[in-house]
């Protein structure tokens, strides 16, 4: 090989992005060197700029550039709404669906017991202050419908309950453009248990 | 959107490699601040690091830390053989197969006059320069078995003719542990012209 060390782990550092092989890794670092360094030069310097600059919003723990990030401080939002959600890249889905203007919560990931997560590890007491101290109203729960998430909102409903607030969860069914025949049975059956009337 | 311009530089920045569109680019920019800062500082000073150090080796144009590649100053390669290729991927499929030990030219593309790439761009006649001061017996031609690669390679046949070096193309034919059933019929022909004899 010609181009040892500088190359090598340049290919080995790509391969800690998710998804990336080692041939897919190599590839991106010949891109860069062979064909776009002025790219190459623009994201290193804009991951350097992110890693430095990104850490979490102090009210809902989503990445946030500053001490609260733009949803906690946008007074156009529904600060009586409120959404839990496991991860940013679902804020991420959501704020792209363009439909809720309400506020978030994001655990950064879900109850798991056996892995140490507990309640405090995903943020539920602070959740809890909040809920109390802004005067939610309702509370989303948009957890992922995994038995984690879930068992996640399953727990949060015990949580929130006792303040009187009102709690909603995110329906499940079949997609929009999904057809039956493709469906699994899983979700055909969630789909057939949370069906809503539309004639009395 | 909470984490504004340093999160979408970032995933812009993630746009400009191969194969990466808007979900993955998003994908990795997450993973990354949520879940692997350390990979991610690393991949920036890697990057950073390479497009400073990496340059082309001034004797066959591969990749290169240094003036010359490790290749063309390993004085046990066999120096009366060259492989011309286009690319310096080609060369890192050829080392890993483990069975060449000559010098490599890298074209560094092909030649296509319409796109204004000539054979100058291409740097064949510093190639000509070299294979007949530096007294190489066999060029192996490994262009790629495309209409551009097939070009190129008459080109160099035609171009080391005159000097009365022996002039090789790799085979091409079926790939070992491919199927007759599932080879394309162009394949298959090359493969039946390109037969050669076991018994006599």
């Amino acid at each position: 090989m010609s181009d040892i060390s500088a190359f090598d782990s340049l290919v080995s550092a790509f391969c800690c992005l998710p998804g990336v092989g080692a041939k897919s890794a190599q590839r991106m670092a010949l891109h860069l060197i062979e064909r776009d360094r002025q790219g190459g030069s623009v994201l290193s310097e804009a991951l350097q700029h992110a890693l430095e600059k990104i850490g979490k919003c102090k009210l809902c723990r989503n990445l946030s550039e500053g001490e609260h990030c733009e949803v906690c401080v946008d007074p156009h939002r529904d600060k009586s709404l409120i959404c839990v959600v496991e991860n940013p890249a679902d804020v991420f889905a959501i704020e792209q669906s363009g439909t809720y203007r309400g506020l978030y919560f994001v655990l950064m990931g879900y109850l798991s017991p056996l892995d140490g997560i507990g309640p405090d590890e995903i943020g539920l007491e602070a959740f809890k202050n909040r809920i109390i101290e802004e005067e939610i109203k309702e509370v989303i729960l948009a957890t992922n419908p995994t038995v984690e998430g879930e068992a996640t909102a399953f727990y949060i409903t015990k949580l929130v309950g006792l303040q009187g607030i009102q709690i909603s969860r995110i329906a499940h069914g079949v997609p929009i453009g999904g057809e039956l025949e493709y469906v699994d049975s899983n979700t055909l059956a969630h789909a057939l248990s949370g069906r809503r009337l539309i004639t009395k």
